[in-house]
């Protein structure tokens, strides 16, 4: 057995322990009743501010919460502290994704009874994070219009795992020439039917469909929806 | 030993086996005179169209070829022929990175000694390419305005590796308040003494200078610097 078999191999264990703590993880959102959103994109596609701004507005209504994956720093869970809500920071040092034991050690003892809605912004990387399971019950993409249309038919796994596509930077798109028929086309393309938002936390721009969104989904953190 | 102990221990021999055909690239790069660069950064920083301007000036005056790294699509390698040089894709399929050996298998039996630049546009990640080496002179990564200045010290592994970071998209800095004293500052604190360049490819701004460090390394491909 050659080393690239052998990998293959090891990976297959490790998903499938993965996949264990996150089923543990999403009984335990279930009981708590807390909805929980993962967040992933490439870096530098406004993850933070969009969270920022998202924490911002629903703690007006909701108990929410963050946890914050980077390789280093802990400038983003800085940055979302700032919405005055709990936020806590997985550092994961050179580990280009989240994985289910990184957030159930984060998690600690927290009674997540207390709250509505937890947020998980994984690492910046719109590769990694597509096969780890973190026991969400809804995984959003984020793309930028400064990063081309094209990004979902070059990155289809991640488009596939998650389930709402959000355009972000708006604000920008004339710009860049953002093309959103082809940037819609290109999500449709890889994964017919997701749905999508276009917005821009700066502007504010499309907020209101995204906490709408997440409106519907309060309260249902025992009824996730099946992926 | 655990899954997680296996995989370091896996990881480990695959790469080693990577610096060993890395090893066999950067000879036979030495031998046939050609001047490898390899271009890092996140999806969307803007590689295709940097290399896209910086291939079709320097075709001006040397021979110049691509290999293109992207998990799916043809679609750069369709961008760079645009730029009427031989270009070559490597498709990754779920792998975040290149490896030595795919480089080896997309070249075959290239006479490379026809060559004065070969350029190599890895996948779009700021993570896994870091510890892969391509047998490449000069790693350049690339990080736009878009992304915020703080990518080096969110992402040091990859700064720590290349030999000049590039930033991108000078045109949308006014659009995005970029601070480029704070993304000195952070490129400076992961890598001191790191030299920097700042362009768009869009406007042309920066791209001379850029264009002059590729002439400083003409005719140096057997004088790679060392790492």
């Amino acid at each position: 057995m050659n080393s690239e078999t052998r990998l293959v191999e090891v990976r297959t264990r490790i998903l499938k322990d993965n996949d264990v703590t996150a089923r543990e993880l999403r009984q335990r959102f279930r009981e708590s009743g807390v909805y929980v959103v993962s967040v992933v994109s490439s870096p530098g596609a406004g993850k933070t501010l969009f969270l920022e701004k998202t924490l911002t507005a629903l703690r007006q209504r909701y108990r929410v919460a963050a946890l914050v994956g980077d390789l280093a720093t802990e400038n983003d869970a800085r940055r979302l502290a700032q919405a005055d809500v709990p936020v806590r920071q997985i550092t994961t040092g050179t580990v280009c994704h989240l994985e289910a034991k990184m957030v159930q050690a984060a998690l600690g003892d927290w009674n997540l009874g207390n709250l509505d809605f937890l947020f998980i912004e994984n690492v910046g990387n719109l590769v990694c994070p597509a096969t780890y399971d973190l026991g969400e019950a809804s995984r959003v993409v984020l793309f930028s219009v400064t990063e081309g249309e094209d990004k979902p038919r070059k990155y289809p796994t991640i488009f596939h795992t998650a389930d709402l596509a959000v355009i972000t930077k708006m604000d920008l798109a004339e710009a860049v020439e953002f093309d959103a028929d082809q940037a819609r086309a290109s999500v449709q393309a890889v994964r017919p039917d997701m749905p999508m938002l276009e917005l821009s936390a700066k502007t504010g721009q499309g907020m209101a469909t995204w906490l709408e969104w997440l409106d519907r989904r309060s309260g249902r953190g025992g009824n996730p929806p099946p992926r």
